[in-house]
């Protein structure tokens, strides 16, 4: 195939592969759907690589998927039948840190972790964090706008990007790589092409922005009698925590299940509610504060309970209890939603949902838990026979949920392939085709990340 | 004419003034720089009379300008020969304040001191805040990404917008009042509008995030002996004060000139560097805070002396002398440019800048301030012969001093019809053809806003 040829050439032997060389790690991201390997894996180790492979491709009308940590649980990695995959493994490392305008120019294929450590060793922090940084890559984060554990105090992946370099489908290279926060000149197309999921360009370098090494963490778990308990300590962590990185709400049935699949038992009984609170501060004057707010809150009776970390070790137990690694081991084949609405609401969604899975699923495991400072929660459904249709239905039943109180059926994983049929409960038809609109501007022939998304 | 005939019909007569009714406002924003009235004024005040006009201007191939609170400084709001002026005004009011959320839902047409007092009334800050609050609208800071004074603590208006409603050339409502935190489902159009100018859609309502009411702000004004000093001092307030609100320095002759203009005397000789600081905390802890962050400054040598404000009076002195809208009697056709640069090349930048200007027009005033904890600086140059010609002399100078170094041209005040000669300055030829591709993807007869930006 003349494709293959103008590749090889191009990239040389360890920037194509094709065949068996290609790996199993190309086929499928973490969500375990994809099924095809690509035509090729490209991997490229420039800017310049990774134009002539898109120019390549563009004039052979072939789809390019690109992958980065091969982490993602949308799908959105995975090649479809014809496709070249494009990875920026090879693109890596940190290439400047700037103290002053506290920033870090990354290459695309650099590890959360390796950025996060880079910074580190800097004095600083890399704010955006994911259970996935060992594997999860700069540029995939950017493409899927990643959250993570604390979105509440420093924003979502788009937040803390400065600027971007990405490559568009025809090869041109598009570089912003600015470190000032104002730049009204223009559209920003950073915020385009940041949770773009790979459609629209391929993503080579992005600068973060970087905040001083907090110097003191505090950490608590909260028991709580109800919802509205739930709401108004939010509302007094807000007030009076300035540092606030954390507020997790988990509903009972959540903490039973994943407390007795890691062994553990932090209340003797769980209450209604339990909720994980986390604040950044200074050394002198966090603990103080924290256990003043604890103390408030517990006086007004939002509390009944609540335990302070008095050592890592105990920070990360809660942190255990509220990740719930185990539940996939309790229940093979996990159904884990992840979905946005405005905070007041999500108690009254998780009845509605809780009720209605049940009903068509009786013997199901179905609990509720997540970042409920951001409004995003968890849904866990663990079937007695999982299967690809019952999984389908379960999605059915909890997003016309959530299409029914205008919220998000995606509030961090993206679209992908998987969300592809439910992208029309969250955003209009108008919405949906501007953003074809505005894909044809980018990727006229249609070659970026195909059949993703829109 | 039937394109009057029909929006008139459409809108009514108070919603389509022409000839003498039309009035002056409609012709130039607050640059006053625009000299052509409108063939109509259009005033729809509902989101469906918004889309009936421009459905009907579009239609007829006419241009649409979207006029808000007419504050801009980039002559984005003028009409041009031929165009249309379609007007918020009558589109006012706060629909919503959610407290759970924190958010507040906006008629485009509200102006930002109502919102920010509806906001204040309701225990809310609206942290976007400019001097043009008593007459800029929702729609217009939306438009235009307002910067404002608290950007360094809570970010431009994109960073607080949660969601958009805007009307597309054709008449198409765009509608995406979400009030979630996380909505990772398709292209981010919001980013997209925000910052358009008017050029893509027009507004018609937003949701804004709200925080909590400081409990306290805290005031200082700082000397300097050096730029080091500076970046040293801005070092030790991002670390001690999780709540620095301003970082505003400026240079010498500034504060001569500035202090002369108000009649203000605050450091008997000014420094070099003057630094007004400003914090926002809990009434319990800001003052020991900001205290114990000046004193060790002063203790390592970065401040030679600090004045810290004792009263709310106080404290707007030290702002007026920042604000510096003496200068503006002193120096009839004042120049103010504002540029934004990677933070520690400014100084470098004033003394390039300064001397470049000063040797082409030896007797000019000019001077150096800005939202240096942005790295925003303002460059403000009194001529003693101002003219059209010279003012674009002074720009060229000023801005490809700006280009040398990589950065923005227009930090805040956009690039309307004023910019546009220096976009190119800032942004790459592949990213203006890129923007064009956008704008054509949106209004692909360019009906909106025509002439303006790209
Ligand atoms: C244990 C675990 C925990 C997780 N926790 C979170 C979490 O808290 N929050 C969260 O948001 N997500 C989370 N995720 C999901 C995932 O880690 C993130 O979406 C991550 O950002 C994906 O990065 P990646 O490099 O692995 O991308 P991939 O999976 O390789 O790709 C993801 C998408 O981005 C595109 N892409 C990748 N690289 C590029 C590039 N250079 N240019 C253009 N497009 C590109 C791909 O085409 C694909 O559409 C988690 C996943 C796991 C397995
Ligand atoms: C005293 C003073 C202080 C200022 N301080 C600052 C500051 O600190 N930071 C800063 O960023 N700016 C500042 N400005 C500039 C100006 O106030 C802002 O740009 C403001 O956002 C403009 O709002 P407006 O409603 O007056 O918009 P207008 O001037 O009416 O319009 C501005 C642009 O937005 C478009 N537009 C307006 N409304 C809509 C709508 N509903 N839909 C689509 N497009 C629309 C117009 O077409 C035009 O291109 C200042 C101006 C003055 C006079």
């Amino acid at each position: 195939m003349t494709l293959l040829r103008d590749l090889a050439a191009a990239l040389g032997a360890a920037g194509c592969l094709t065949g068996a060389d290609i790996g199993a790690g190309a086929v499928s991201d973490a969500s375990g759907t994809g099924r095809i390997p690509p035509l090729a894996l490209l991997r490229p180790a420039s800017v310049n690589e990774v134009s002539a492979a898109l120019e390549i491709c563009h004039r052979h009308g072939v789809g390019v998927v690109p992958q980065g940590g091969m982490t993602g649980l949308a799908g959105g990695a995975n090649p479809q039948g014809g496709d070249v995959a494009l990875s920026l493994t090879r693109f890596a490392g940190v290439e400047e840190i700037d103290p002053d305008c506290q920033t870090i120019t990354l290459r695309a294929g650099t590890t959360l972790q390796a950025a996060q450590e880079a910074a580190a060793a800097a004095g600083f922090l890399l704010p955006v964090d994911l259970g996935s940084r060992g594997s999860c890559q700069i540029g995939g984060i950017v493409a899927t706008n990643a959250g993570g554990v604390r979105v509440i105090r420093h924003g979502m992946t788009r937040d803390n990007l400065a600027g971007v370099e990405a490559v568009l489908a025809d090869g041109t290279v598009l570089s912003s790589l600015t470190k000032v926060v104002k730049n009204n000149t223009g559209y920003d197309l950073r915020h385009l092409i940041c949770g773009s999921e790979g459609t629209l360009a391929v993503i080579t370098r992005a600068v973060l922005r970087l905040r001083p090494l907090p110097g003191a963490r505090a950490t608590a778990l909260c028991a709580l009698p109800d919802f509205a308990a739930v709401l108004a300590l939010l509302k007094q962590a807000r007030t009076h925590l300035p540092g606030l990185s954390a507020f997790e709400a988990m509903w009972r049935d959540y903490v039973l299940a994943s407390s007795a699949a890691a062994g553990l038992q932090l209340f003797p009984d769980p209450p209604p509610f339990t909720v994980l609170i986390e604040a950044e501060g200074s050394a002198g004057g966090l603990d103080a504060e924290f256990e003043a707010m604890l103390a408030g809150a517990f006086e007004a009776g939002i509390l009944s309970d609540a335990l302070i970390a008095q050592s890592q070790a105990e920070a990360a137990r809660f942190w255990t209890l509220r990740e719930g690694h185990a539940l996939d081991r309790m229940f093979p084949g996990l159904i884990n939603l992840d979905i946005a609405l405005p905070v007041a609401l999500l108690d009254d969604y998780a009845t509605a949902c809780g009720s209605a899975i049940r009903a068509r699923f009786p013997d199901a495991h179905v609990s509720f838990y997540g970042h409920v400072g951001d409004m995003n929660l968890h849904v866990a459904v663990g079937l007695t026979e999982p299967s690809e249709a019952a999984a389908h239905e379960v999605d059915r039943i909890a997003y016309d949920l959530v299409r029914e109180r205008g919220g998000s059926v995606s509030a961090e994983h993206g679209i992908g392939v998987l969300k592809r049929d439910w992208l029309g409960h969250s955003r209009s038809a108008a919405e949906i085709a501007q953003m074809r609109a505005v894909k044809a501007a980018f990727d006229p022939k249609g070659v970026m990340n195909p059949g993703k998304v829109v």
